[in-house]
């Protein structure tokens, strides 16, 4: 299986795919797709995703794929030596992750992309700030860390559901809570401050995913410190 | 095993729950959360669905699932005789299938029911109707439809991704659309008039799905022939 993926490090799916895939030493072609040049909206990338949205992947220039969530299922159960875990055969735990996945979008996802977007990346591709759609988004990223930290999160184990070991519904919640790193400070810190679970389990699951997780995520850093540096210009 | 389903005719995620259920008969006891009435508020939902949504399931007095997509997923796997067309066994075309899925959430799913709710349903609650986050949502619904129309639905088959039999994203997506018999008859033609093989595959899939399909829905008529009383008492 020769494995394309399209992708962009700024973009939080696109992250845990590619985490995930070196995580469990399955080969990949990286492309990346620059989304602040506007690559996502050429001609070719709609050939590889008419949605014109990373990640996306290929396999063996024919079959494609698109939608981070379905590309996750799709390697952990296409991919041999893929451990258990990660997306378990096991009906009832595997409709759990799904009802983790399934929740994301509403919740996390929108809120926190939609925080990110914007109060901080807009003027970026240049569109103004919306200050009434960035509070109404971190009302709904608010109340999804508190449902992370009073439900999703049991006692008994590090990660999601209770579980002892990451799953796929880990690496993408993870990765959407470490874009909040494009905040400024003091915001990640009103939003986060309240939900030590929270705090705790983005630790352990960029722990288990080392050296990866963090080589992975570098980009994003850098986009934190040019954030800084633009409005320490101003 | 003892199925309950904690529904909400009302609600299209639970409409198509039942909807696959009926089809095909797995045995269920339904349980009405009366949304109107704030049942889905009640610290006893509370134990059901922390999240306070509708639909929610429980097998033998145990194992508690909510989500319908998580839900519909695993009664395909974990029923015996569901037909594979509904989930395909084939991974590649399962991965098709969930990317429909997980494309829905924030497309399709997030301009129907936030149309629906911010024009029509949030009087009923007591509620005021929101006209700007109404428009936001209809743009995000237009350019949905546009996407079933243009991608979606190939040229080769009746149902999504160009299948000749229906699957458990046909269901999902088909309910959310039938939501729309709850706007104004003016609007709802001016957003399904410019798709034709929308139109057609509502009426397959609705045909495809009889008697079961009917009558399910019948309460969403009920609601649409309310709604008009009491717009012509204004």
């Amino acid at each position: 299986m020769k494995l394309k993926l399209f992708v962009h490090r700024l973009s939080q799916p696109s992250r845990a795919v590619l985490i995930f895939c070196k995580l469990n030493k399955i080969e990949f072609e990286e492309v990346q797709i620059d989304l602040s040049k506007g690559e996502h909206l050429s001609p070719e990338f709609k050939e590889i995703n008419p949605m014109h949205k990373v990640p996306a992947m290929e396999v063996d220039g024919g079959f494609k794929l698109f939608e981070s969530h379905a590309i996750l299922r799709f390697l952990a159960c296409a991919s041999p030596g893929v451990a258990d875990h990660w997306y378990p055969a096991d009906l009832f735990k595997r409709a759990e992750i799904n009802s983790v996945l399934d929740w994301h979008h509403a919740n996390l996802r929108h809120g926190s992309a939609g925080l990110v977007f914007h109060s901080k990346l807009a003027p970026l591709f240049g569109l103004p700030s919306d200050v009434q759609a960035a509070a109404e988004c971190e009302k709904v990223l608010s109340a999804s860390l508190a449902k992370i930290e009073s439900f999703w999160l049991k006692e008994e184990g590090q990660f999601l559901l209770g579980n002892s070991k990451p799953s796929i519904a880990d690496l993408s919640l993870v990765c959407e809570t470490m874009q909040l790193e494009a905040l400024d400070e003091k915001v990640r810190q009103r939003l986060l401050d309240p939900h030590e679970k929270v705090r705790k389990w983005v630790d352990d699951t960029r722990n288990a995913m080392q050296p990866y997780f963090g080589e992975i995520h570098g980009v994003l850093f850098q986009l934190k410190d040019k954030l800084k540096e633009m409005e320490s210009d101003e």
